[in-house]
């Protein structure tokens, strides 16, 4: 079985912050919105339903409690959760919380604009405060 | 408890083709992807982590079943399967075929341009290659 390396380019877009049962759970380089990416740690999976079934539980759970976390954290409107993956094959999951006055609502995040990089007081607090939201 | 009763957006865009455990499977009117729709039969519910963990996990075998038929039926680059609802916000998950010479590639569907009608013969037919797929 081959061993699971993280995609260059999610490494170079986001930080670990937690490695959860299956997933690598990751803060994404952008201020714009509050955007955690959870990357099942299995290699060569690109698509939900090649996952074994008990992964595929996993993911749900972990899907579902870092998306409860991240609303609880940030008051979102609404969290979207989705896994395209049209770019960056390695199969990886986009858990973003969204806000009526934020800078493409109600529009999707994926393709819009460019990253605006968080400084690094603002990027540990947002951290910190989803790690207590876990915990 | 309220009944469920389908978002008057989601009816206008959509036909119901097949009634599983939990969702109403529903094929989106744009002809220009194969886009299927899955709305879980629950009142009030906007967010995966506000189903009960029995409907958690129906709802995610049923996205993987009706992804790997999308896949099967079509070949396509990638399924992209997606919980957004900034708009709507009923809770419904995308499930999308996605191709590299699609009109939108490799940018999301959401929000882009406007939707293309099937015409009758060419929607019934990708109606009965899904539901042949899912049996």
């Amino acid at each position: 079985m081959q061993p699971f390396v993280l995609d260059a380019r999610l490494a170079e877009d986001s930080v670990s912050i937690l490695k959860l049962g299956l997933c690598d759970l990751r803060l994404a380089k952008d201020s714009r919105w509050p955007w955690l990416i959870l990357v099942p740690q299995r290699a060569d999976i690109s698509e939900v339903f090649d996952l074994t079934p008990l992964d595929q539980a996993m993911l749900t759970f972990e899907q579902v409690t870092v998306g409860a976390a991240l609303k609880a954290v940030t008051g979102a409107d609404k969290i979207n959760i989705a896994a395209i993956g049209n770019i960056v094959r390695q199969l990886h999951v986009h858990v973003v919380a969204r806000s009526e006055d934020d800078p493409n609502w109600p529009k999707p995040i994926w393709g819009y604009g460019t990253s605006v990089p968080y400084d690094q007081s603002a990027f540990d607090a947002m951290k910190t405060r989803i790690l207590e939201a876990l915990q």
